[in-house]
């Protein structure tokens, strides 16, 4: 267990706002949700000098708990989505020093692994999938080996003797999830951050402007901006949001290390499989995909097609342990895109108007002498530069919090900070879809 | 939850028996394990007037806990094994009434059902088996009727629109096995029983007679009978005993009530499966038959196999909800009978010799004025008659342990009791293997 940022839980309600929003706000930063994203936006932004708290009942306990954690942004998404493989391929292209900073402030090991990713095919059509994968991924530069079915046995011998032939992607990376928040806590609160570990009801206005987070106990606390990253939850404090939630199912097997080497992936019945192991004998199988809204139930069918596919796939995993079956919730969008950045026009009781342009996003004067330093003084630009907006959201990332997670979170750390967004987050813009 | 009988546990080391076996011990039967088997056994001897006590850590959470309760002496086992059949069918026939005191006794409900089972088939060889079995279940005087598949599916429109026919045998009945142990539990109370919630770890003994139970803690629980009813663990008590696990996965649904009524079984590839409705909407989905010893996982192959086949038997199960999957240990033995009566012999170190001719079942004096009186005083054989049995067992009850709760029950008392044993139980001499 990592060493949990202390808590604010229980410590009374707030008086910082009684009668006024004009006084001093007990943070610079309230996050809304402790998922990878949450957790991961927090850490960064703390690690800039702003005082920062996280509101999450159970950090880790949605999506990000489900999740396989695949840094595969060119074979998780579909290919043709080129914005998001942009952005996808941004992140993972950070996720290297996200990794070593994470792990060296925290000092626990994320099981990073860069063993790459083996796209399995059994007929020509899954085969001819593979081809084109593979040309598509060699013109955008990267690595990607055709190898017979032999060839594939020979890299992983558990595979079933029907595969064809693969696709060897030697750059994808994977994770552990779990130990991604369990480390983000820890440095979280090495950076000075905290968490409230209770449920947010709602943002806290004093006028049209957020001034905070309004907990299900009716304290409130205050902060000069409020970042959403609440996940397929995030509508009930945005209202409007045009996230939704997609029930993802998912399985832990336990079996000997070394079972399987690298990701396995493979199209069964039409549908994408996976397995994932990690350095402890454990092997995430992935996911159904279902719209049925906040459905927490694991079913029948669900596991059911899990386990056809993973056996399709590896055949010896009938002997494995089934450690564990979980449901996650995808905040998914309408165009698989997160939502990332500044939003203006949220009123208590009416919908958001986006900022035109992203807001600060555009505004041309980077903060300096913010980057390297671990623990700076709160930035000069709070003092002296343009007020950072009071409302952001980070949520709608659907299957890839964790691939996104350095990229959102230095995004939204430069829009509070006012340093330079990284542009492949100019397509996450939250008004991107009208009102 | 039930009540609890009151826990002998922690209450300080029994001294009756220090020194001398001559004294008198804390109880005049003391049963090991409380499983469907034990706490039957020591509910109806309790009743019978004796003072009874079960040293079981945690009541109930063997095999009774996985099984599926189903009261079906015919479909259940393999019907050329004759015996164990007609033993089968005499504890049905004690079954109504054993019902009514149980739940007269302990004011508890065991989900008790009597729709029948609808065995389904879908080609032509499957057919040809069931109709074999209705031959032979008419000849045993049982209701059949063969049904066409549409005759089938008016009775269950959820089962597969592939199945063939089947065969309807109304007088199948169930129960829930976890209810029966609530209730066992209740009653035993009622009927002064009580309950060692701790681990037993061998046989006390005085010279060669064994006079109670040794706890892990050290402290001896003293009786005049010992009866070892812990299942597949039975051996670890009597040395030899020829009781193995067979292990079985075993799954729980939950769907809308009424989504089945009665309980559906099938051969699915060559491996009966089956379907077991109760009245809260849970559907208990079993079971496979593994010989793997104390394996105590759940496996990717086992799960897979009881969702593959629950599905090809009724489809729609895929959208219910997997509430659990267990594993369980059935006691099995070399012939699927189990072992019921006295034993002699066991010593310390050594192996036991079975008693010649079933022990006290041969004593031609029935005990009278023990039946009818809800809680007599003790049998005047306990004083005058021979000696009642030093120990007992009653185990090895493999895949129907509930189905034959009734006949073990009424056995065993009647060994300890002097009373007529059941002709049924004569199959069941635990010497019949030799040594």
């Amino acid at each position: 267990m990592p060493d949990l940022p202390r808590t604010a839980a229980g410590s009374g309600p707030s008086t910082l706002l009684e009668g006024s929003h004009g006084g001093f706000p007990d943070h610079d930063v309230a996050v809304i949700g402790g998922g990878v994203a949450g957790l991961s936006v927090a850490w960064r932004t703390a690690r800039r000098g702003l005082s920062v708290v996280v509101v999450d009942p159970g950090p880790g306990s949605g999506a990000t708990h489900a999740s396989a954690g695949m840094l595969a942004p060119v074979s998780e998404v579909t290919y043709t989505e080129e914005p998001l493989l942009r952005l996808g391929l941004a992140s993972l292209a950070m996720w290297p020093a996200f990794r070593a900073d994470l792990e060296g402030e925290s000092g626990e090991d994320l099981d990073y692994r860069t063993d790459g990713t083996l796209d399995v095919a059994y007929g020509a059509d899954d085969m001819a999938y593979l081809d084109a994968l593979a040309s598509f991924e060699e013109s955008l530069g990267l690595r990607v080996e055709r190898l017979t079915g032999r060839q594939c046995r020979a890299l992983e011998p558990m595979l079933s003797p029907s595969v064809r032939g693969g696709l060897l992607a030697r750059d994808d990376a994977w994770v552990n999830p779990r130990r991604v928040v369990s480390a983000l806590l820890t440095a979280l609160a090495k950076a000075g951050g905290t968490v409230v570990a209770e449920h947010a009801d709602g943002l806290a206005f004093a006028g049209d402007r957020v001034v905070g987070v309004r907990l299900a106990s009716g304290r409130i606390v205050g902060a000069t901006s409020v970042v959403v990253a609440a996940g397929p939850w995030s509508p009930s404090f945005v209202p409007g949001l045009p996230v939704r939630p997609v029930k993802g199912q998912i399985l832990r097997l336990r079996g000997p290390e070394g079972f399987l080497t690298r990701c396995v992936r493979g199209l069964v019945h039409g549908a994408p499989a996976y397995l994932v192991p990690r350095g402890d004998g454990e092997i995430t199988v992935g996911a159904t995909m279902e719209e049925m809204g906040f459905d927490g139930r694991v079913t029948a069918g669900g596991v059911y097609e899990l386990l056809r596919d993973a056996r399709e796939l590896v055949p010896g995993v009938t002997e494995l342990e089934l450690s564990e079956t979980t449901v996650g919730f995808r905040p998914g969008t309408p165009d698989n895109l997160p939502l990332i950045g500044p939003l203006t026009g949220v009123r208590p009781d009416g919908p958001a108007t986006p900022e035109p342009g992203g807001g600060p996003a555009a505004t041309p004067e980077p903060a300096e002498g913010v980057h390297g330093a671990s623990r700076p003084a709160v930035p000069e630009r709070l003092e002296r530069g343009p007020r950072p907006p009071d409302l952001l959201v980070a949520t709608g990332h659907h299957r890839a919090g964790v691939l996104l997670a350095p990229v959102t979170a230095d995004a939204v750390a430069a829009f509070l900070t006012g340093e330079r967004v990284p542009e492949a987050v100019q397509s996450c813009d939250p008004g991107r879809f009208g009102r």
